[in-house]
């Protein structure tokens, strides 16, 4: 955080489109019309565009110094490369940092999505002025990522904060790696409409899964459905189980909660804060915030910037 | 790491006994006759024996720059201070870094004995060379440490590394905090004993409790005893799981297991590796090492030493 680079352009490169905008600072100036990853034929043509983009921008913010582009996959970080995209076909060991950087001459940094929605709420959103962080966004899957003493922490192979892949059940329901237990098979979207589903069931409730979303139960929890209360208990019991680990490991100032199971709000934040507690020891537990996250759809645009500047 | 102090003093204070040591690099130069805590009413008097060895020592090393202390319990880093040790009479709130400073002349530190371990095997052992490396005991208790980014890291509250309390199970047995499911009450020495009781029973076997010791199993398994063996598949479920959600998290570069459970050897480590790896991406598993601790009881010394040295 030299604090020589004050103006970058932040890419949120998402599985349809990809997003551009111009931050200073904790202010995000401009976002550009988002450009549909479906309109290009590859890589190549996908770069080009970008740079065409970044380089009008440049015309109306010429103190732009850097680029950080946030992907929706594994990239080898030291090298900007892109191993492999899953939703987006012929994006595979793509050098993003050194084709990007050639065509626009600006310093470039490629992160991977969920580091760059932790590092935004770091830096300028609900986590600003802590020093560790846990940043994880609940939603369809689960993603993660860490600030461990003031820095982005990315691990040996750049896949560390994988909370979504962590175990809270030895002998419980395999995750897409084989692995028993995954969080994200109890807490992500679908896996919470269909147990919703199923409670209701029990309880002589026919209820279709379009009925069960997390928004509908969430809902129906605010109006009193004590069924739908009953599931957002559960739903704290399981993700509250990873995030008690979580905190026994690191001992961080706070986990920053988004995606679309924190709009839920105090619904979810109140019995998952219970669980927590009841889960730590005091010294764990009285340094630690579970916070809802400050940004949602412009995380990405904002935490890449930040990335890109104060990597300069 | 900037190598200007190369001899120290490294302290191992246990439940029963002060141990003291003199280490240049990695090499253990000598080690003095432990202190028995018993023999001195509380702090004041031990720390003053503390500095007599150490000027002792100082006598015959004159170029020892450092003291680094390792004690059984929770310390604030910053100040040095020992906050209490459960198994001490008398040690609470406790500014030791400044007593023993003001006593000797020299810089002290003063640590958590389990990352004192961690910081042992990064320097010196096992992941010698290594970046980002988890530390475990599995003993009476499980006590980790971490490393990350080559640097020793402790969390918000100095209390990070706690991988015996994280959760294998959200609704599993409960640990010291109420935390369901806590790894150590699954796999400390006294919790694997018992469970072997148990097989063995089920098994139509009677078995004292001191003859299902982890040490004996492991004589057991080694010899071809189908039920030690399967207890120690089980083991390796428990223990690997919290592994598998450790590496998910970090991503690091090695776990370096010590402590008496790890001295079953490949009885434990091959069925521990099997699982890890059944848990984990090829990209977190293809970077990571299983490793057994080089240091046993001179890893306190050697840590405490290392550590102390190193911030000079």
């Amino acid at each position: 955080m030299a604090d020589t680079c004050k103006t970058s352009i932040g890419i949120d490169f998402g599985g349809t489109s990809v997003k551009l905008g111009v931050c200073r600072g904790d202010e995000l100036l401009v976002t550009d019309e988002p450009i549909p990853t479906a309109n290009f034929n590859g890589p190549a043509a996908l770069i080009t565009e970008m740079a065409a983009r970044v380089a009008k921008l440049r015309e109306k913010y010429p103190d732009i110094c850097a680029i950080g582009v946030g992907v929706p996959g594994l990239v080898d970080f030291d090298h900007g490369l892109v191993h492999v995209l899953t939703n987006v076909p012929g994006w595979k060991h793509i050098p993003l940092k050194t084709i990007l950087g050639e065509k626009t001459g600006l310093p470039v940094l490629v992160e991977n999505d969920a580091n760059a929605m932790v590092y935004a709420e770091f830096r300028h959103g609900a986590a600003r002025g802590l020093k560790n962080v846990v940043g994880l966004t609940v939603g369809t899957g689960i993603g993660g990522g860490l600030v461990l003493d003031g820095k982005m922490y990315r691990g040996s192979g750049f896949a560390a904060g994988e909370v979504g892949q962590m175990s809270i059940h030895f002998d419980g329901k395999p995750g897409n790696y084989g692995n028993l237990g995954a969080l994200e098979k109890y807490t992500g979207n679908q896996q919470i409409t269909e147990h919703a589903q199923l409670r209701y069931s029990e309880a002589g409730i026919k209820r279709d899964l379009s009925e069960c979303t997390p928004k509908h139960l969430a809902d129906a929890a605010q109006a009193g459905d004590e069924i739908a209360q009953q599931i957002w208990n559960e739903v704290a019991d399981w993700l509250g189980t990873a995030i008690a680990s979580t905190a026994w490991l690191l001992n961080p100032d706070a986990f920053v909660i988004g995606g679309g199971v924190a709009q839920a709000g105090d619904i979810i934040f109140a019995p998952l804060k219970r669980k927590v507690q009841s889960m730590l020891s005091t010294v764990v537990w009285e340094r630690l915030q579970i916070l809802p996250a400050r940004f949602s759809n412009e995380a990405g645009i904002i935490g890449n910037a930040a990335l890109a500047a104060d990597a300069v």
